[in-house]
């Protein structure tokens, strides 16, 4: 080691005002300070890939082995795997961990595996300019970075589902994450959209050509081709390496490894959205409403939740998820009664546009029974309905009606959880 | 299958305006639906923890394979491995995966495994009530969720060596998480801080007991005790069971492995207060100052940034990411002539208090020489300085000061970064 290096490390200095004005003498700190900080001053930088004997990895770290949340995975009468559940009762904050972000599957058991070097983005159709990028090249046009949440259009169905007893099972088709991407007005600019456009077919580079239709107007105002997720590339689950972020509407709109945008005068009528994705309502006399994806203002509290327990009456803090696909949360309220009566929860701010945001409220459990619900205002008013409140808007002949119902689109009913006398928790609607 | 289940699940309704107002019979609606969404209605919940042939896991993901940033590991001269440096230039957004924060390793190769289980905090000292509490006990308190910056109070010292040149291995000692758990005051309360008290000892329950003291008064006004970080457990590199959060200190006072707060009347003058983390300013004239922990207004543009290349000449996005440990960032300028004019970046809101804030900025390169600086401006005014300001603030001889300097304490000057005119990027102050 050169003496002249050495000495050069030995000296120091810094910036700034101090935070309390103790001093000591200079050359007293310089003499301590040489020998603790030598030692830490890098001299290498190193890619270390290797993962120790005790699972611990430099390069790429991974969670402490006592942690156990994880998403549940649904299958179908025909054993099929439809999908996996958020753990949202064991999350804290409003970010979902990507690897816990719930995932739907419409076509296979696992998502596909795509080169991201192969994949291409075509937007054709009535543009001036039909255009094809790659992955590198979307990430080159100025880029936003939005938390938005995403929700399967099926979530909060499997409500009177004889198994489904938690906010997990029950709710867990929904998370949240900050994408990372282009503004989707901002490649159809660059292609040029004609007058007479008016829908776009978006399509997936899954197996089974995943296709849906999103209206321009849409499209133009806030949806995103995204690449990031939570800082790092968008998930395999999630649509690596690029997705379309459609805020606030259903989840199966937000298409997946997207390769191809079409613009078209009209929908598609694409085969999901005129089957399963499609809003039935009795007080329609038989119709059903094509194109209703947007989710309305919803809630549901985390802590406590079915399948939990109260250990003890006295302090427990109420905290969970509110959201709306129409713009941002502006309120949220908790009743401890049923429904009797209300009180104003803290929601936790800056609440994001179309993004979950956490609520909270201090609570005294007496040991009674009790019955906990929350209601969400988003930022235009809209309220969150009770089921019987629902099952007026909808026309349906009452709430008893939502029993006998096997699937729901985009339910957003207040979910009332009961506590017994012995603490524990459950779906009081069942 | 009983027939009334099967009825019932082909029954099916929903709420909500439509967005658009397209209908369909209801009895055609009804009969496709049935058939597509039959085999989509959830039947079972299972855990499922295997991992596919392919890597693809059910119960917890993990990024694509073609994924490739990492964290790259700082040794010191005896090859010990000092900590790692997060890929600052590969991210987006403000939240840093928790698989590559950074990590700062002062006492061990690997950080400790702690069951969560056995962990215990104890709050001692001038306290009218002792108490002790298990993780469990702490998570049943009032819970906040944050976003704030971490940043190891020798970021950006490496300017210098030979071998960092690159966002990541230069500045790389900063991350930024949502963190969830209490608030301290919340705690102390609890306790009953005695008037006598004016300074808390942090310990860490690592092998070396890494200790730290804390004003009373920072700890009484935004510390956290977290046990989340980014919606799951505080990873095990950053503390787990429970980190000690100091929001806009230097790292070393976030004491990891949290075991036990001491209330005292004075500080501890602990190893690292004393010695390594101190402020060493000439112009005090042969005195350092102590307890000097909060970090000014700083940023670093991320992309384009050291190592990179610019591809050809046009349009180019300039972003990076800006901090105060004051407040948050209230303005972010970019200068891409070296300093001589400035331009106000877009700065993307909410920016959270002690909290990374992206910024962006539009910009057309014309393939000369161009240097690219960003300066912030916090919430309470303190604008980030250059090298030259810095060297007059403190009383140094003058900016070459710098190139002789070995560690500097938390350094926040102006990062130049050069581009060529073959587009390359460099560090302009080397």
């Amino acid at each position: 080691m050169d003496s002249e290096k050495t000495n050069s490390r030995r000296q120091f200095l810094a910036k700034g005002a101090a935070f309390t004005g103790l001093a000591l003498p200079f050359g007293a700190a310089k003499a301590q300070f040489g020998a603790e900080m030598e030692g830490l001053h890098p001299r290498r930088y190193d890619v270390v890939n290797a993962t120790d004997e005790r699972g611990f990895s430099l390069a790429y770290g991974s969670r402490a082995k006592f942690e156990t949340p994880q998403r549940i995975a649904s299958t179908t009468a025909n054993g099929a795997v439809l999908g996996a559940y958020t753990p949202l009762q064991d999350l804290d904050g409003i970010i979902t961990p990507s690897s816990l972000h719930f995932i739907a599957l419409h076509y296979a058991d696992a998502p596909p595996i795509i080169d991201p070097r192969e994949h291409r983005l075509l937007i054709h159709g009535l543009v001036d300019r039909p255009l094809e990028f790659t992955v590198d090249e979307v990430k080159k046009f100025p880029s936003v970075n939005r938390v938005h949440f995403l929700e399967c259009a099926g979530n909060s169905a499997p409500l009177f589902h004889e198994d489904a007893r938690t906010a997990q099972t029950i709710h867990g088709w929904t998370s949240c994450s900050m994408w990372s991407g282009v503004l989707l007005s901002t490649l159809l600019q660059q292609a040029g959209v004609q007058k007479k456009a008016r829908w776009i077919l978006a399509e997936g580079a899954d197996g089974a050509k995943h296709t849906f239709s999103i209206p321009l107007e849409k499209a133009m105002d806030d949806c995103i081709v995204a690449y990031g997720q939570n800082g790092e590339a968008v998930r395999p689950e999630q649509g690596y390496p690029l997705r379309l972020i459609v805020p606030g509407f259903i989840g199966v709109a937000n298409v997946k490894y997207l390769r191809r945008l079409k613009l078209v005068d009209e929908p598609h009528m694409t085969r999901w959205e005129t089957t399963g994705y499609v809003t039935a309502r009795p007080n329609l006399r038989g119709k059903a409403l094509w194109f209703d994806h947007e989710w309305g203002p919803k809630s549901v509290i985390t802590r406590p939740s079915g399948g939990q327990r109260l250990e003890a009456p006295g302090y427990h803090q109420i905290t969970g998820l509110a959201w709306s696909g129409a713009g941002s949360v502006r309120r949220v309220e908790i009743s401890t009664n049923g429904g009797r009566t209300w009180k104003d929860a803290e929601v936790e701010g800056p609440a994001y546009r179309k993004a979950h945001t956490r609520f909270r409220m201090d609570w005294r459990w007496k040991g009674g029974g009790a019955e906990l619900q929350s209601r969400c205002t988003d930022d235009l008013g809209n309220v969150q309905p009770t089921q019987a409140e629902l099952a007026q808007l909808i026309g349906a002949p009452g709430p008893e009606w939502f029993k006998k119902t096997g699937i729901i689109i985009h339910d957003n009913h207040i979910q009332p959880w009961r506590v017994d006398r012995d603490g524990t928790v459950h779906n009081a609607l069942l």
